[in-house]
């Protein structure tokens, strides 16, 4: 409840600061016997990693990830699965500015609000650092999903106002530039734009959109549990997200009826949509299309430009951001919306599997 | 978990099908003390009772709230609240079509597909009568907000492509015009586009908005339990909710770091935003300032006009929803999402109570 | 948290006092397509139904269960299954004393205490008539269990110091006897005492056991969510219950290990065990032997005999509870005990489902 | 709901295997202001070290605690506080015999059965070194109860049928005999009795008992958050515990009415109870006074004597378990009973906090 810990049955419960000892995570009710090892962790951790273009911070920082308990002989046993990731760029700094003033976007005022103090270093609990938990997790999580023919492809769709046109996504760029753009030529555009961004000392924003193939009809609650309401809570709990839409999202609140529907058809026994304005969704229930998600990410708060703000004693003053700071946050965000997914599903997944008295049935008798 | 619950500490869970003897709810954590009675809960519901206008069905029905537990001597006595509503308009029909075949845009495919079979009588538990156990129980929590100083606002922003700029707001007029919109004109010009729609047998969507003022600065966990991720998780778990947005929401992932961060000052020793593109939350914590989200809802999809589909068996078939439905749902459910936002800060009030040291002891010692 | 719903995956939420409109229940997560009727229910319901002995309050109660939703066409359709009992004795009458005063052994202050006032109609919401909905939702749960090859056998072990032996039980007495033993001899024994108690104006504790067959090997989660935990910390719940005893109990607190370990052998490929020292769970997880628990129960707190206590405001008085009390309320918590035995087991079967990849890739691959 | 979590706004997830990496904690929920330092969790762990006395394995280990967050400038900020415990004593063994056959008294067959295979290497997750996280957890709690004026007196009441009588308590013997008994002839007595133990190469149960004075009364949920039902639960889940009694507990079931009830009095305004056979709870509310309970802990089913049992495949055979074993593990659960009480007392009265309206009131008007 104090919000540190995600899901249900696939539970996970994530520790540690910007400039503390190490960040971490526990999972608790991986199911027992997935082929388990430290690399299929690290494989997304490097996908968040700073450091790895112009566009985002040149901090060195390792990330290596240690697994602690839960594995044996390379399997989960279904106890805790402990991930451990030492911080290792923790050299002591003066933090005099940041320490006693609020910078404007960042979490600062409302610590102090909330607890009264703050571990002012780096932005401790809310720096982006927090998020090697939730993808160390999401690695695990992807790795069961795949095992069950779930697949999760997600992406840049766009940074400030180059967005990449759903005809002209071609997938297999997605790795080939660093901005994880579907498409090379928008990913120059979009360097270009932010190269612009660097040089007037401020920040982009973007969109993040992620394609969930493989899931079957039938997962999700009614109600309040919906799949599609937990994805949102989910995407909407990383830290620079402001908006999240399913399927056609704000679209559909212009759109008719006639429009938004999906007709049904079958083909080969099976039930299919012939559009999927709802993004993979009925009901909060799960129809066995693409899950389509989008989230938007607010520019980086820290820009180097000179900004208006006080103290912590409300006194007026400025404060311009140096260092080592992305421009642009979403092709790091990228990797952590997918991990946010596939926590998501893979709770839902096991969740469905009680829901009818026949597969109790087929289970226990 | 399978899904009727909503909040941690102000805890609800809702139960009840479209055509069956009753819906309901039960409040479990409201504090003791609250003055409750039921003309509170009845004003609520009021606000989302069909047949108030030619936009609305023309289902007669009183819903009419009962409670049964919880209240004693006029106060709530801090164990658990029981809220009753019959179903008047049971009437018995043949629902033959809808039975044997899936409607475009409904749930009926993805009940099927979880459960193995499904009340088909006017969509069961996935029937927008769900909501009157989410309003009776957000009538509650906005008795308790009302009383600490926080009030909400909410009503409908845009219908199809009809939507109230910021600066021609009038609030009075929410309760002047039967979309509840905040300007009369934009209400008249709505009212045309939802004619014609009638007239072209089809339905519009459109977007709500909600301000929440009052809310000190401090509300919110950190990582997970953000209170807008949490907002934004009850929000999208409405039915016909297609997108949410925190603030700016999307227009923040176009823009730059230096508009979108909203400087700080200070006034008699309150610290305050110049802007408020945060939309009142920073690092999912409240920030003291107006809390804005919005949420998009897709048209109704029960629509008179004939739309391919499957049977259950996956013949294909055409089907034309006749009967009582309303041709935009947006007005209605303005009273939801509102009840839903004061369900989740009347929670997370309570869950920031123990968040520091110094409120247990001036609680104890 | 407030404390009012029980469970994970299948939950439910009690709710109502003793002389407020009704009492009730919503089980969220029964699983879909389990046969179900009222009469199911009420049979249940019979077995705590007071005026069915002379050891048993006078009131005449029909505690007449009514299913409000969640079952269409006679099976449970996975949504929430809400049930209602109108409380029906709620003649008013004169509180006066109860309304001003503690009555020691019950529940009074401790309310007064935590929420400022309390409901002092008959106990509120302490009052035993809060474990109706137990009993209601333990009908479904048993049904759940029943069809799954699981039987729960329920009894009085001993009232005062009359304790069946293990070596006398014969169980189809427990419907024989108004006391629900397993021996008449000694429920013979048991009334005569009982008479005693009621001449001397007093009331009488004892002990409830419970045995559940069928349960398979590997049901249980580790550490904090052990079987044997669940089961002690759902019947300890139950208001009167001052002791949990799982197999041996306490008398494995003064054995040796070489008579407490039980030996392991093997019959037609099942492990089985020589003895049940452990009560059918070892390591928090069945082991596929009966699981047997013991519950301690106090005597009933409201006696005509004359006892010291205080006002409200702390002035010296005595009272003597006049009026339909039973002199011994262990024959109807017996199936209260079976009730919250019967919904730990139900939702710890569904827990487990999802406890290995191998179940995972049959249930969706 | 995997089990490895404990608590609600205070709550805990341990991880970590007898003879993995390392053995961990993260307490989520914790409030910020509290002086904290690793002596303060050291203190507690040194508690339950083993090689403390003869009667104690000699494992020698070091169990040195690490806190890798949520503490910045020697108090708790609010964020998780992870904990960790390197395992020293890691050193390949050979296992052979333990691997293959299901050592009676212990989780071997009952986590092969749930999960398909287990860590055989000393019992896994299922090892008492599972304890060291619940321990370094409550040490915490126990620091934030002592803030508040609450103590916990923890102790062995018996081992064997060598037990203390309630009169003969000498609490300041408890830190004098290595057995933690509050009486130093009786703990001679005791250890006379388990050098017999050893002789014959079996062990002893015995029984802890806990008494936590200053909870004030109100600290409680109604039905089933009970905190006497929380702390049963808690209790039982240690691993060894098969009985947990409140106040009179099992002798309570023997009682009548008029000896059970305690007698209300009060002095100095304040509202006291003549007796305590309720343990200090009503109702399941604390009622102000000393909360007492009891657990029954089994004999280690660690012995070197002879014993049945079967191999994995079902083939019978015997085993001797030789090593470092405890021929009573009484002494060294003393801590983690407690650690149990404290981490469930904390939980609770946070949750109190938000109880009523004028709390609210007075916290945010």
């Amino acid at each position: 409840m104090a919000g540190s810990s995600y899901g249900n049955l696939f539970r996970i419960t994530t520790w540690g600061e910007s400039h503390g000892a190490a960040v971490g995570v526990v999972i608790d009710g991986c199911p027992a016997g997935l082929p388990l090892s430290e690399a299929d962790v690290q494989h997304y951790l490097d996908r968040r990693k700073p450091g790895q273009s112009r566009f985002t911070t040149a901090r060195q920082e390792a990330d290596h990830a240690e697994i602690l308990s839960g594995v044996f002989n390379e399997k989960t046993t279904g106890t805790p699965i402990s991930i451990l990731v030492r911080n290792q760029d923790q050299r002591s700094r003066d933090y005099g500015k940041i320490k006693d003033c609020y910078r404007p976007g960042h979490a600062d005022y409302t610590f102090d609000a909330k607890y009264g103090f703050r571990d002012y270093r780096g932005g401790g609990r809310s720096s982006g650092r927090e998020t090697i938990g939730r993808v160390a997790a999401g690695a695990v999580a992807a790795k069961l999903l795949n095992h069950l023919g779930i697949t999760l492809t997600t992406y840049t769709r766009s940074i400030g106002n180059i967005c990449v046109p759903e005809t002209e996504y071609d997938f297999s760029c997605i790795s080939e530039n660093e901005l994880y753009m579907p498409n090379n030529i928008y990913a120059r555009k979009a360097s270009a734009y932010l190269e612009e961004c660097i040089k007037s000392r401020d920040s982009s924003g973007g969109i993040v959109e992620c394609r969930i193939t493989g899931v079957p009809a039938g997962i999700g609650e009614p109600v309040f549990d919906k799949l599609d309401a937990a994805l949102s809570g989910g995407i909407m709990s990383i830290g620079a997200v402001k908006g999240v839409e399913i399927g056609d999202g704000f679209i559909a609140a212009r759109n008719v009826g006639s429009e938004n529907n999906d007709p049904f058809y079958s083909d080969n026994n099976r039930i299919l949509k012939k559009t999927n304005h709802s993004g993979g969704t009925l009901g909060g229930i799960s129809d066995g299309d693409t899950i389509l998600l989008k989230a938007a990410v607010k520019p980086t708060p820290s820009i180097s430009r000179e900004q208006e703000t006080v103290t912590s004693a409300g006194v007026p003053t400025t404060i311009s951001i140096t260092g080592r700071h992305d421009p642009v946050i979403v092709p790091r965000a990228v990797v952590v919306v997918e991990a946010m997914a596939a926590l998501t599903i893979a709770d839902f997944l096991m969740i469905n599997m009680s829901a009818r008295l026949d597969s109790l049935e087929r289970f226990y008798l």
